[in-house]
This record gives C-alpha cells, structure tokens and sequence, in this order.
C-alpha cells in the first residue's frame, strides 16, 4: 500500500528557506508571490494490506520519526 | 491564490535520505516498510488571479527555480 506523508511548519514558525525561495523567484522576476512555506514529502510503501492498521502506522510513524511536532504538522494520505 | 508544489526525486535517482529513513522506520520497530522517498513541498501565496496565468508562473517556476529538472519530478495544484 502507498503512502503519502506531507510534513508543514506550524503557522507560527518561521521558514527561513522559505523566505530564501521568495526573494530568489523575486529576483528572477516572477512578482506577486506573497508566501513560501517549504515543507517535505514523504513516500512510503508499506506492507500493511489493512487500511485501518496502516492508518495507525502513520501516525505513530509521524509521531515518532517523520514530523517533529514541536514545529511542524503533518497529514498522510493512502493509496488504494 | 494558493499553489502546492510537489517535487520528487525521478525514480531511477538514488534517495539516500529515503534509505536512511526506511532503516530507522525499521529500527524503531516498523516492520514492512518497502521503500521510502523523501521530496519536496512548496506551499506558495500567489498574486495572480487569473488561474492560467498562475499556472504558466508556476511552470516556470518549477523549472527555474524549485525542481531540478535532470533529478527531479514535479507537478502543482492550485487552490480556489
């Protein structure tokens, strides 16, 4: 089974590779983009063939390993 | 208007970091875990209103700036 992780900064931290990217499509001219948050995406696949049983091995998986939930959020998705 | 940005390595490219990740998975007790690939995720505010215009922005952007084309993947979506 796929999995997709997709790993955010919390609203309330900074993103300074963010604020890099901004400035840097700036320069290159692309005007009007107010915000760039960088966050990560994960790509997992799992053996689990149980779709609830993978579910609650995301969330300890992100819990534990994938996010830092200190300052970042987290959601995941699977696929078929 | 909100864009995501999604990059990902091409799937003939190493991903050490992804290996890295899946041994760790499997140290702290995930067990079947296959394989891991770890991208990118560029949440960008974007000025444009009109959507087609945002979405050749973001085209060039990617390839410009936030993907490397000769490693990398991408694709993009917009919000509202």
């Amino acid at each position: 089974m796929k999995a997709r992780v997709y790993v955010t900064l919390k609203e309330e931290v900074l993103d300074p590779q963010g604020d890099a990217v901004r400035r840097s499509l700036g320069s290159l001219g692309f005007e009007g983009v107010d915000r760039v948050r960088v966050g990560k995406l994960v790509e997992l696949e799992l053996g689990a063939v149980d779709r609830s049983a993978a579910e609650t091995e995301l969330q300890a998986m992100c819990e534990k390993l994938l996010a830092n939930p200190v300052i970042e959020d987290f959601r995941f998705e699977l696929e078929g």
